[in-house]
């Protein structure tokens, strides 16, 4: 990846979309963002949209169409737009399949249709559903899918992963823990957060508080990503992304009421399980990642602050849909 | 599965389907069969449309309308139905989400909308891609994708996981060879067999000849997917299906010229792969069936021979569309 190549980033105005645009055009990259503002925000781009090599399409990856056209002249998608609540799948089966899915199929015709073959894709370490190998390796035995989120996600790994050996591309497939840092709008911290502004006396957690988690800030997740995209030369490189550890869900909540002064009352709903499809053990083995020189710069603890720190200086991302 | 219940079978006039059908009507059941008619063939129904249980519903998978209707009483689901065409996948990028990942996606949900939580699934062997493990069991290593065919499929069986863990529903996930038999509409020995009709001096092979496939005989297919529902407990059962070895495809096309009585001259396209996403081997590990008893009981070189007699006394079947 040259610094002057034409990056196309969909879901630019998303939580890690609009940290990747901004890394891009700090390096002297041109970045068309694309974006359907359905859970983006186009305050995190308020800096991009400055910049004279960024340029803005506002589409939805289900227009074929529009899609076609805002890919013209990219040399290389990093294809982050997706579905990624991951909670509540089940209240509309088909939107994962959707927004996941069927828009990465219609990214990767978009592609063939300009004559590009070079996609970065944000799949997820909930591909491995309830894990039997922790931490979990890239080449996991074969897992059984827990949720339609993930199986959404892995139907596009799929895809792609086709698109390489049918049509001659190259992929960087990223499967992340879930990701902290500026911009975070939604997952624990945010549903803490929100809850102890309301009420600071109490905290009501989903499952018994015990579930074992692992995190990685945005900037770490950032340098990985351009990091594989520059040096992993496989047809179909897959990469686990993640830190080395994890924390259970109490130390995080710890952490989260001491930085705000606060000792609620914990309420859990019990169980190994936050939710339908919630897996208790997420700690993914990212010695491939490493061995491309990659190392995460921020504890889970650090970003799990640098969180709370932003979501006090930025509480309008609390009202904003996400 | 007791009998008098009734099953529903997608892909009913097709080659396995219509062989599930007439298994289940000479056992008790009731079959709703449904079927578009795209590739399944008429005459296969030919003994069960006369059979006072059995309906027939011509509909596509995609009419979502249609298919919730038709699932009405319905307490088991055999779901076959799918674009079974591996080579061509490039051709038409859609078809194999379409028909075999949207369909399924749409069987669920009729499922739901009618109270059904039982479904069998025909996916593939494909699954394991270039698979590091020969033979391959249920729990390779997770493979990377090679054909769109396959990735849709495997993103079928992660839609229907993510129904069991969601929406308490319970599945028998095939994953098959190669299948042959009475019916076998498309594959090498049709394709052989054609050439040979019209050329027999000349059979051109694609890719060295050397290419190790297995395969399975139909009622052997049936006989396997009948007895895991209704011994297998789990809420997820994956069941590799294959014979225990493979063949070369110059044995096949040494089986095939033996019983047709010619010798032509072999014109090799050469090259590890017949075609682009095809596997230089294929060969699946079967220990999780036969721990519930089964054994296939036609070997390779029957499974061949008796296709070839059925080609040779249905030659229609190489005139319709399949």
């Amino acid at each position: 990846m040259l610094s002057g190549q034409t990056v196309v980033v969909t879901g630019c105005a998303g939580f890690i979309g609009s940290h990747v645009v901004d890394r891009l055009l700090s390096t002297g990259h041109s970045v068309v963002g694309i974006d359907n503002f359905s859970t983006g925000q186009r305050r995190f781009l308020e800096g991009a949209l400055w910049h004279p090599r960024f340029r803005l399409w506002e589409a939805d990856l289900l227009d074929v169409d529009a899609l076609g056209r805002a890919l013209a002249g990219g040399e290389l998608v990093i294809h982050l737009a997706g579905n990624a609540d991951v909670r509540f799948g089940t209240e509309h089966p088909r939107k994962d399949l959707e927004q996941n899915t069927i828009a990465t199929l219609n990214v990767l015709e978009a592609m063939r249709a300009n004559g590009m073959s070079r996609i970065a894709f944000s799949s997820t370490g909930s591909v491995y559903g309830e894990a039997t190998v922790i931490p979990t390796p890239e080449d996991a035995p074969f897992p059984v899918q827990t949720s339609l989120y993930a199986a959404s996600k892995l139907a596009a790994e799929g895809l792609i992963a086709a698109y390489c050996e049918g049509f001659g591309f190259q992929s960087w497939i990223f499967r992340f823990v879930s990701i902290l840092g500026e911009r975070y709008t939604h997952g624990h911290v945010v549903d803490f957060y929100k809850q102890l502004r309301q009420h600071p006396e109490l905290l009501r957690v989903l499952g018994n508080g015990k579930q074992r988690k692992s995190y990685l800030e945005v900037q770490d997740c950032v340098d990985a990503i351009l990091l594989a995209v520059r040096e992993a030369t496989s047809r179909v490189n897959v990469f686990n992304l993640g830190v080395d550890g994890f924390c259970e869900v109490d130390d995080s909540i710890g952490w989260i009421c001491g930085a705000l002064g606060l000792d609620p009352e914990l309420e859990y709903t019990g169980g190994e399980r936050g939710w339908v499809g919630d897996h208790p053990v997420i700690y993914l083995d990212t010695a491939r990642i490493r061995g491309l020189g990659w190392a995460p710069r921020t504890s889970i603890r650090e970003a799990v602050l640098k969180t709370v720190e932003y979501l006090r200086e930025n509480e309008w991302v609390l009202e904003a849909r996400g």
